[in-house]
């Protein structure tokens, strides 16, 4: 039976045995909700639904385009960044990629779907989970894609420019596609030292992927895309999919939020604050935290055992990261919400541990 | 530079001349528009957007396996029955297909993307376009797949159940697949007489295609589905693709369409009646008119040249069939709509031909 592996699993659970819905930190979601713009244009699109999307998303990617301060063309819309994923696995068809551990599933899940090999680049705690430039070394003339998720999920941690060059240098050498997923670099601290959007018309070999979901809260819409600057991927991207993957309500969406500079100003000081609370709690707690660095937390936490199963009893979801490769059921990841709903989990998780201190006792 | 082929892009012509939106033949979606409790469901799911969509499309699943009264685990949804194409594509990955030519030109194109080989079986006009007994003998021990798109797009010509059993059961004596494309099916009179959706169990290697897109008239919410018994198969679909291809708002719309019984009987007495009209009127007009058994015609027109342009001027979108294999110019598919604006579109055709006659007179 196929097994759904991700956060943000809602729906076998809906509701906590209060009778209350779960509070859900397993899903890296912008705490403030979809903003008002979005919901709004999401309401008047609905009298579009009756056509076809348009198959080249051409406002939308207008808007993008000055927005992001790219080429139009550079950008490729998809039914999610997920969607746009698998397509690229399947224009590019290939053979062989080195995958970070632990990293995101859908990379492995896309590329095996076109039968493609993986080599691991394991990440070490010793080393906080954190890219080394021996990676360099792992990248091969067999090796036909590289991915790096900037910064990772589920560990938060980033990859500086300076070694992203190195890697990209080296793909360029042995004739290989660089992947750069910075889906969470809208919440980071100076992007700007992190983000390789600037040079995609040097580097046609480097792909960007990026989504709307997180940063505006709209999962249930679906709109995610990728950058990039050969001419004949992106004619390749159009080939191996339908013509019509962003709904009619998707562009809608993606186009009011481009306009939300207030929203994105307000989501990005609560979560800088929020996360350091946490990240203070969670240590308080005998938690070792890692990277850490967008609007997620990663840490390790040896004791209680089960503590995702604990914490369902009490209505908070939380991302066990067992599932991982490199990784097993001591860490976990939880999303940065705001101060109430943070506060709720880390008292929670206090009285977890105090009854299992109490247990330990008897 | 990529070319989209299909029907229902109104955004290249985002208006007509005089200022106003083009009428649009050129796409075959339910000219009722969205039934009022879908539109009703779509706004209302509006706010569950902040949540992933449920990756099993649970509620939908169940109601539709209710409705259909087949399995729910035969049911696997997509973001568009176009969008179900490619991950089955992507999961059968079969090395050679025949299709029919004429027919919808994205199963070609899926089947491109992993690479599979494509015969053809040509239909013939001295036959309308019909598919004959001797297509059993195209099906040879190469091939992996066969799709049947019944009724045919563009021709709206049906083929009957005993013919696709003959089919099907050579299919399965090859060990192929056999799909059938049942997307209009709804729209055609005694479906039970064509329909393929009793023969699931008995035939795991039937697949059955089907949309709520045209039915519903929500093309831009995407919303496809598959049928087929063949469990291997359903978790490989899994695998060959995100786990969020459906959104929240299509699982909310699918959900709500299930109810409009009303609406469908309406709908299907419209299309009925007024398919009546249009074959009547474009004979009339000299068109030879081939199947249209769903709620679109097909015909040939030889003159005058270039009436998709010619209409084009006037405000209406048709679709000219020229890209079709197996097809010209002299061929043309239109929506069936309500009477006022399939009155306007053979007043205009009218119009265009007493102007090519007199130029021809001079």
């Amino acid at each position: 039976m196929y097994k759904y592996e991700h956060g943000g699993d809602v729906y076998s659970l809906p509701l906590t045995t209060g009778g209350k819905a779960f509070i859900d930190f397993s899903a890296n979601i912008n705490p403030l909700g979809i903003p008002a713009g979005v919901k709004k244009a999401l309401r008047s699109a609905l009298k579009d639904c009756v056509n076809y999307p348009d198959p080249f998303c051409r406002e939308l990617r207008g808007d993008l385009a000055a927005y992001l301060k790219v080429e139009e063309d550079n950008i490729f819309f998809g039914n999610g960044a997920a969607d746009v994923l698998f397509r690229l696995a399947l224009a590019l068809k290939p053979r062989k990629a080195l995958l970070l551990a632990p990293t995101f599933a859908d990379y492995e899940k896309a590329l095996r779907s076109v039968d493609c090999k993986i080599n691991y680049y394991e990440l070490q705690e010793r080393q906080a989970f954190k890219i080394q430039r021996g990676i360099v070394r792992s990248i091969t003339p067999n090796t036909d894609m590289v991915v790096i998720c900037n910064p990772n999920n589920p560990t938060g941690q980033l990859t500086k420019r300076r070694l992203l060059l190195e890697i990209l240098n080296k793909c360029v050498e042995v004739n290989a596609k660089l992947l750069v997923d910075e889906c969470f670099m809208d919440f980071v601290d100076e992007d700007k030292a992190f983000s390789l959007r600037d040079l995609l018309q040097d580097y046609p070999n480097l792909i960007i992927l990026k989504a709307f979901t997180k940063t505006f809260a709209i999962p249930g819409v679906r709109l995610g895309y990728c950058l990039n600057a050969d001419e004949e991927l992106m004619q390749r991207l159009h080939l191996c999919g339908q013509d019509w993957s962003v709904s009619v309500l998707a562009q809608a969406a993606g186009k009011a939020a481009l306009l939300e500079k207030e929203y994105l100003k307000i989501s990005f000081a609560l979560i800088q604050e929020e996360r350091k609370y946490l990240i203070k709690q969670l240590e308080l707690l005998g938690a070792q935290v890692y990277g850490s660095e967008a609007n997620y937390i990663f840490f390790r936490l040896d004791e209680p055992k089960e503590l995702p199963l604990l914490l369902r009893e009490q209505g908070y979801l939380i991302r066990s990261c067992a599932n991982y490769h490199n990784l097993n059921e001591s860490y976990y990841r939880i999303a940065v919400k705001t101060r109430v709903l943070n506060r709720g989990l880390i008292k929670a998780i206090k009285g977890i541990r105090k009854d299992a201190l109490l247990t330990d006792d008897n």
